[in-house]
């Protein structure tokens, strides 16, 4: 039976709310929870890497995302990350040839109830299962490659460069 | 710009509540509800073909299925149904060679809090845009080809045959 | 410290989907689920009486209601309990002249995610504190006296008879 | 038929997710949202005052509560407020004999799935109209006097001080 390896490092889609502080703060079940939700029976191996706000990780943090997706034995590995420097993390991965690594996230966290976050995250699951070697970006029901996407900071959307 | 044609015929994942008759009804805007949540910005061309239980269906509305693939001039065909008889209509489109169709559905409403329903139309929805041509079921984060799937009535889960 | 008996007697606010079915069927459990999301301290005792649609109930089962008002020890007594005979079950309490009974339900089950069930369980759960002795049905943000109520079926919503 | 006015001042119970700032916002539109659900009839006079937090109100903040109080008509007046203060501004509020003022808010903002606001606004919609004259604050399911209570701020809960 197949399986996905998944690195799990924070982000919008991670986030919940504390009632005691009135804060954002990080849910290390998120993911857990949205595969539930979706009925998933697929083997999807949870790696928790890092609880980070994308803007947050520096160049050590990228280098972690890329040792573990390149040490994984897995060739088919999803990372849910912050949308802020998703494609920055995802050029970072382009020397890694022979694996399948699909990013994703959300702009709203899966706790609100108008979340984007399930849609994405199992768009992204079909994606690196079905497509090719590379380094995909999975949002908005598109999968971008690394090298012709960016961000839409005014939209919230991930678009292609040309 | 890529896009997707999507034919619904009702079953589970378009039931919602009617509060006067204390019935489940069909719900003839749950796709767009979905799409809208997950910030989709796919051209998702959507076209109502029937609302129906798929335990209703009869040879009738499966040929309709089967002509409407046909004639319809687009590629990538994603299709919402019942999940009982989600198998037999995806063999009778199995003649069909050059196009890629996908079959999903729910095993829970979309009007549910713990429904499964974006979970699943976002996966299928990448997978219609990736695998080659074919039929396939999506189902809990799961690609089924046409001829080796079935659906455990007991678990309320679709598994391969072999 | 306060406390309040809730008598849960099943009807549309107590309903779930069942996957493997495809029914609506009863839920256990809605109660504590609502009190939990509202982080309510109040020490409400929960006791179920009956699962039953109130189209359902016979003279028997409001007999058994009657019986468990009159014999419970509380004196401020919420009862859940289905729209369509919520009414005539509140008529047959009205000889009951020393305790505060509020009846409650909903139009749409806890399942859904437009379920009004949170708003009028709530709500009610205030009444039965603060409203003297009498028998009253509190829907729709208001609270009806047994004897000038009646349930506008067209609608959907309580209103008063003058 | 009676009617309730609704001063709202922002708090928690105000909140939602920007997704383009990433940042926690006020929504204007929660209250008529949450009245939308429960299918309330009643006749709420919603009028903003202002959309703050409630660590954020200054004496400025609260003479303008204490004077829309004073001089508005209603004698049934509900206020949604933040948490952090609210039995200051129902101090505040003391010296107001000939009305029935209640205070009340949310520990997670309505927006999310978990929210207590749908519950508190609810329950205090029937407390404003069944109590006596006096200042209340409702929550957790129950109404406490403005004299005796206080928020425990590690429990995110409402008490009374003896």
């Amino acid at each position: 039976m197949s399986s996905v390896r998944l690195f799990s490092t924070g982000g919008t889609i991670a986030k919940k709310y504390d009632e005691i502080s009135g804060e954002l703060v990080f849910d290390g079940k998120h993911i857990q929870k949205i595969l539930t939700q979706g009925r998933c029976t697929l083997d999807v191996k949870i790696t928790p890497l890092m609880l980070k706000d994308s803007l947050d990780m520096n160049e050590v943090d990228r280098d972690t995302i890329l040792n573990e997706c390149k040490d994984n034995l897995d060739s088919t590995i999803l990372i849910t990350h912050g949308t802020d420097t998703m494609v920055e993390s995802a050029k970072k991965l382009s020397s890694i040839k022979e694996k399948t690594i699909v990013l994703t996230g959300a702009m709203i966290p899966y706790a609100f109830k108008n979340s984007d976050a399930v849609f994405n995250l199992a768009f992204a699951l079909s994606t690196v299962q079905t497509l090719s070697h590379g380094i995909y970006i999975s949002m908005n029901g598109q999968n971008f490659r690394w090298d012709n996407v960016q961000k839409n900071k005014k939209e919230g959307t991930f678009e292609k460069l040309i």
